[in-house]
């Protein structure tokens, strides 16, 4: 039974995800609530051995194989950490979930969206985020910042990130990205907040506050 | 495009799978066919993490886990293995493919088996076998024998194996796998060929191969 509230934020390299949630979860704790902040893949050790074998680059993995592990691993996240969560009331806010593997694999990588949206439904046990938080920002902005951010990281810190393959992807791929995560948050208006990325932090920050509280108001949350 | 034949063997544990592949192999190899005897979760690297992730015995694994990394393993070694050689015109030789998943997680664990053929027909991008050879062993037997094999194995090559997790299940679960495979034969009778245990190997082997032989004259290939 789900009591909690599940939350996701996406966006494309760069966008400032993990920067974003870090500021979100800060703000809902000080309002009082029980907030668990967590990422795909997940930090189970499963994940984390997943993790190990997506990210290697000498790695020859099919399209499948890799988009069956990215679900495997989703679903001992969910197993692990975010079912209990929501049992226990807790509004959990998930850097990516199965919007990153329609925008990224299918809109990216070209497979068949229809068998990425089946295999979703199956890995998550038809789990959906209740709100999704999209920071869309313009492809080589988010690349250059990505860049940026990984020239002051260690090369095993980067792995770590995982954006060692990413990133190297063409920009004709982080385009497609784009436009996938566009079309699905038009797709699921009621779902999805689109918030365009502004000049700093600070103002990217109280745009996705705004969306935030206005949600959870509308869920009986006094925040 | 597909040219080779695809040939799977399926069996409960114990009922002589990997002899009884060896022996069918070594038999079309002297009739002059190029042949790929092949194993799952397959020998691809990608494929032996998972299994190492699969196979540990204090791996907290959920049930969807389990099964998208065995989905993963196997998209793996299509790609690797399994595809390349039938377009090279190859009798693949397969032990286990999808149906014991059907058989292992479905009837056995219990998972939703219309989730579990979705899966197999993403992951193998709907890949199936031509002949299917299902060793029909009874229950007991199957595991004594297993049991007997293991003791003259080391801890290490039992691992290797995979014996350790599917071996401690109880005698129902190894029942209900049972009762899974012998329907799916029944519900697919063209394809399925169910070979009853008989005393000694030589007997198996002489009903698989008239079974085998049929099956190849019938697609104009001459043993």
């Amino acid at each position: 039974m789900r009591r909690g509230l599940f939350i996701t934020l996406e966006g494309p390299e760069g966008s400032g995800k993990s920067t974003q949630t870090r500021l979100l979860c800060d703000f809902l704790r000080r309002k009082g609530l029980h907030v668990v902040h967590t990422r795909e893949p997940g930090g189970t050790s499963i994940a984390e051995a997943v993790r190990r074998i997506l990210l290697h680059p000498s790695s020859r993995i099919a399209p499948m194989t890799e988009l069956l592990l990215y679900e495997a691993a989703r679903a001992q996240h969910i197993a692990e950490i975010i079912r209990p969560a929501l049992c226990h009331g807790a509004v959990v806010v998930c850097e990516r979930f199965t919007d990153a593997t329609e925008a990224y694999q299918g809109w990216g990588r070209g497979l068949d969206r229809e068998e990425i949206r089946a295999l979703n439904r199956i890995a998550t046990g038809d789990l959906r985020p209740q709100l999704t938080l999209l920071l869309d920002v313009p492809v080589r902005e988010g690349l250059a910042r990505a860049r940026s951010l990984d020239k002051e990281l260690s090369v095993r810190a980067r792995r770590t990130r995982g954006g060692d393959r990413l990133e190297r992807e063409s920009l004709a791929f982080h385009r497609r990205v784009q436009k996938g995560y566009r079309s699905l948050a038009r797709k699921e208006p009621k779902r999805f907040r689109l918030i365009r990325w502004e000049d700093g932090i600070e103002n990217v920050h109280a745009r996705l506050i705004r969306e935030v509280v206005s949600f959870l108001k509308k869920r009986g949350v006094r925040v």
